[in-house]
């Protein structure tokens, strides 16, 4: 948002003026409307929470990122929401106990307390949908599609889509037999894609010579279609029934969003794991290369509710906002309607006109007697001028 | 909002879940939009912010009230804001650089330490307008009428307006000589409107004897207009031209709203101080007797902007969504736009349909193979079936 004279806010912490908060607003009601329109209803989750509640089936990373207050009242600790899809999760767990698929969606500020050095920003305007209670591939479809009206909406043009899944590198963790702390590291080389600390920690790890090879491989299986079934052969997926089923299930979504999005460039990252600990299946980002990173992304993350008394299957993606209407202010029209100003009186029959203008949606402001600036500087387009039969818009030159 | 289950949350931290969101949602877009069409713009001020900045102007009171951090970037306290207010004090007075009137409006969840006995919730969803650069009382009669305005769009009935004027107990301070710390002690018998403790105290002030027969009449002066003309005698009006002219200014505001607003019950209470240390004149407040208690708020605070580089006159008011949506909830129509369920099925010319109804509006819910829940489950009112010449929306019985 606005940079100028930002020297009084913390780092990383910004607020919106009137013309960066009408798009950023605008922008909200669009996409919240449109996720009415595909069924997702809006919650709204607390902005803070019991520590406990909040990291939930969540990793180490949201524990750093989220900012720490001690309540008063219980002595508890409470945490500031770093990520709403945990608390969106529990409201799906606990509070609405039925069967069928619940969709949900938010929009809401979080606050991290070092942020990503990429991000600019402490504190994104999350927004999402999720899509609890459904396994098959037609839910994670229905969010990756939802995503991509999301960004259309925005006016994001050249999106990319990358898509992955976890399942096959957990596959490939189990069947190793890779234990918790040997994991972690592991996960953290490939985060990292780090080619030669990945060597060396497969030299020095206790699994067998098979499984080396197969996490090696890993991180060189990302790009076009081709790599689904390189994938098949170099992962040795015949034996594995877990990465066999994930990658038909990359493909599957993969014909299916080509033939409905045929436009759309889609790439595959084998090794790509989104810094998530909670998901399970299939993941996925958008890109816009002439930006360079991710400006949606999301993927399943079935069970999270375990803990909140009910396990549940589960996809979502999210977004910041504030990255969105960097999109969206470039593809905005301008406003078109008058903003009237009405002079100063107690004539009635002005102020039964200007009730009406104004219920009618027309912005009109009152003159105030003996204040300073014109109907210019105040941008008013238009004066209310008493007329013989009473009192008529009259537009500026 | 909802209270069952609420043994996950924080005493006084809320969730809502989707029948409450959308009351929400529909009461916020339509007073932002109402308040665009008086022309306050839309500012969003940050979350959390630096300590010093967030407590400027602002009395004691706020600083108990506001959750402290410490920001690990700069070392320094940051505050979770308490009162939006000052914020946006600060975005007038720091960002808009010009001297006429700034109308500017906002809404945000704000978080208190421990909430107010009578206020169940430790987290307002504040919402309200400011208007700067205007010391007259036409700048006053719009806030309270558009506070009115706001009450009566959220389908409160049977409001009650509470004038006062901070003026006149602060020009009885100076006449008196009054130092800070026995001001403090006076200002805050009055505030509980304590009548054996400010007796005693006014038999302990080094003051005039005449000085405490005047704070002794203050907390005596509140009813209806007649209050007024008693307040010119008691307080001796014509020694104090502070005091004649905020009574003068009390008499012609409430001239004005009866006015255009007949049938609203006005009382006046000359003791009440709103609470808040940054008001400098005019302050009032709406009740609902049936409620009996303030369900808005707001009042004149010049100079507030002073500290972040320029001395602005300025007049708000804000009240709490959540409290508004009590009132909205029972006035509101319920909605009688369908909800369509469309089954699964690859079939183009379903996906088009799918897609135009939502583009026109209309809400539809995918059906996901092996789902649970049959289209009543999901809250759909019809179905998308197909027909001779394409696909038809055909409500359930």
């Amino acid at each position: 948002m606005q940079k100028k004279d930002s020297w009084l806010l913390p780092e990383g912490i910004d607020e919106a003026l009137p013309a960066q908060a009408k798009l950023i607003e605008g922008l909200r009601r669009k996409l919240l409307d449109t996720f009415a329109c595909w069924g997702y209803d809006l919650v709204i989750p607390p902005f803070v929470d019991f520590l406990d509640s909040l990291l939930t089936g969540s990793g180490h990373d949201l524990d750093l990122q989220t900012f720490k207050l001690t309540d008063q009242i219980s002595g508890k600790l409470l945490g500031v929401r770093a990520d709403m899809t945990p608390q969106v999760a529990r409201i799906d767990a606990h509070n609405l106990k039925h069967d069928w698929p619940t969709r949900l969606c938010y929009f809401g500020t979080v606050l991290h307390t070092l942020g990503d050095p990429l991000e600019k920003t402490r504190a994104p305007m999350q927004i999402g949908a999720e899509l609890y209670g459904h396994t098959g591939i037609e839910s994670d479809y229905e969010i990756i599609s939802l995503m991509l009206e999301t960004l259309a909406l925005s006016g994001a043009e050249h999106v990319h889509l990358d898509l992955g899944h976890v399942g096959i590198y957990r596959t490939l963790i189990e069947a190793a037999g890779l234990a918790a702390e040997q994991e972690t590291e592991l996960f953290d080389v490939l985060q990292r894609k780090a080619r030669s600390d990945l060597d060396e920690l497969l030299r020095n790890l206790p699994i067998a010579e098979h499984y080396k090879q197969l996490f090696s491989v890993l991180p060189n299986l990302n790009g076009g279609r081709e790599v689904l079934s390189k994938a098949l052969t170099l992962l040795n997926a015949a034996e594995h029934p877990g990465i066999s089923q994930a990658l038909t299930d990359l493909q599957n979504v993969a014909d299916h969003l080509q033939r409905n999005f045929p436009l759309l460039p889609i790439s595959f990252d084998l090794a790509e794991l989104r810094g998530y600990h909670y998901h399970t299946g299939m993941v996925f980002a958008a890109f816009i290369p002439s930006i360079g990173r991710e400006i949606a992304r999301g993927g399943r993350y079935d069970n999270i509710g375990k803990v909140f008394g009910r396990a549940r299957a589960a996809t979502g993606f999210s977004a910041d906002l504030k990255v969105l209407v960097n999109q969206y202010k470039t593809s905005v029209e301008p406003q078109t309607s008058q903003i009237i100003l009405a002079p100063h009186s107690t004539d009635t029959d002005l102020i039964q006109t200007v009730r009406d203008l104004r219920a009618g949606g027309n912005t009109v402001i009152q003159f105030l007697p003996n204040q300073s600036g014109a109907a210019k500087d105040l941008g008013c387009t238009a004066i209310l001028e008493k007329q013989d039969h009473g009192w008529a818009v009259k537009p500026l030159a």
